[in-house]
């Protein structure tokens, strides 16, 4: 069973890593992380550098494809470049499971792959990818046909044990949920735009630097 | 504020992305990658290529120390190098903060910095912290002075958290909170030895494949 976590420049960690942590002990697994160009990369705040193990080209019928996101800019760029976008589409004609984390919906949205389906995203971006003929929700890991997406950053998580559920079985998820020691005790309640103090979310709504 | 995460061949990179994600936004923080040479080194699968902005000699005097964990034969490996251990000791003498997740506790404990603390770590090392005089605790993320250990693999999201919290204040706290999203939503609730299926806490306690 063929993984590809796409990366590019100016990628968000988590989004790569949560996925990665969860989907890389399924049996069988072979997980690769892609980019268009061999060579070292950095995420979004350039300060992880890290180098894919494979091209694109070297990639091209993954079962599971799993795209992350970034800040919006840094998707902008990839949602432009046609290589990645053909990419998508032609690992997504043959894949079992094509799933995005975080603003990396956007990409499977402007790659026409989303288009009529249920998806979420990034608190922050559920009203772009409306644009691509996509039905927002708020939801936190939504499935809908062989498509799943992931809110923002952190959701990965949530995502790749969900998914390794319907792969591998209950048992087998729990204990990937076990043994990466899952039993989430975040020490405030402000992780959605509903729970968060008002004035936080509007802060970040009106552009507030991003805190991430 | 200069935060080291130190990295070695074979860690564990959830324990390092989940405190990395959340301390890197502090106000005028200046988070760098860390490891004894220069160069890429890959984590426990051997998949993910990192490659680390600075050697050890290069960041004397962090004011946080962030040390993952890893299976406790890549930790081991660590254990007997004197060259980590040293500088954990030399960068312990001056920090604000000495942290671990997971068996990144181990190697805390090893260099003699958590003798007589409590301290947590991965539910299956916890009896070995106890070798080196720690008293080991089931909690998630435990204070104790200016060390705080962090249970297993993605306990290092709720430390960070938490920790950026005491720094920065609760608003700012949850401000990150909001913008990674963590509002987590596991599909079991099977993420401690306490919670999980009896049957797998013993699979995993008797040398069961380690499934991260």
């Amino acid at each position: 069973m063929q993984i590809a976590i796409l990366l590019y420049e100016g990628f968000t960690a988590l989004d790569a890593i949560g996925p990665y942590q969860t989907l890389n002990p399924l049996p069988e697994a072979e997980l690769s992380f892609v980019a268009e160009q061999a060579g070292p990369l950095t995420d979004d705040n350039g300060t992880l550098t890290v180098t894919p193990h494979k091209t694109l080209a070297e990639v091209t019928r993954p079962d599971i494809v799993v795209v992350p996101g970034g800040p919006p800019e840094n998707v902008e760029r990839q949602m432009a470049n046609p290589v990645v976008l053909d990419w998508l589409r032609a690992a997504d004609a043959t894949s079992t499971w094509t799933t995005s984390v975080c603003t990396g919906a956007l990409l499977l949205a402007k790659a026409g792959l989303l288009k009529g389906r249920r998806a979420t995203s990034h608190w922050l971006s559920l009203d772009t990818v409306k644009e691509f003929g996509v039905e927002p929700t708020g939801e936190r890991v939504v499935f809908d046909g062989k498509y799943v997406t992931a809110a923002g950053v952190s959701s990965g998580i949530d995502m790749g044990l969900t998914l390794a559920g319907k792969i591998a079985g209950d048992q087998y998820a729990q204990g990937i949920q076990l043994m990466i020691e899952y039993d989430p005790q975040p020490p405030y309640d402000a992780g959605s735009p509903e729970k968060a103090p008002a004035e936080l979310v509007e802060f970040f709504r009106n552009g507030g630097a991003a805190q991430s």
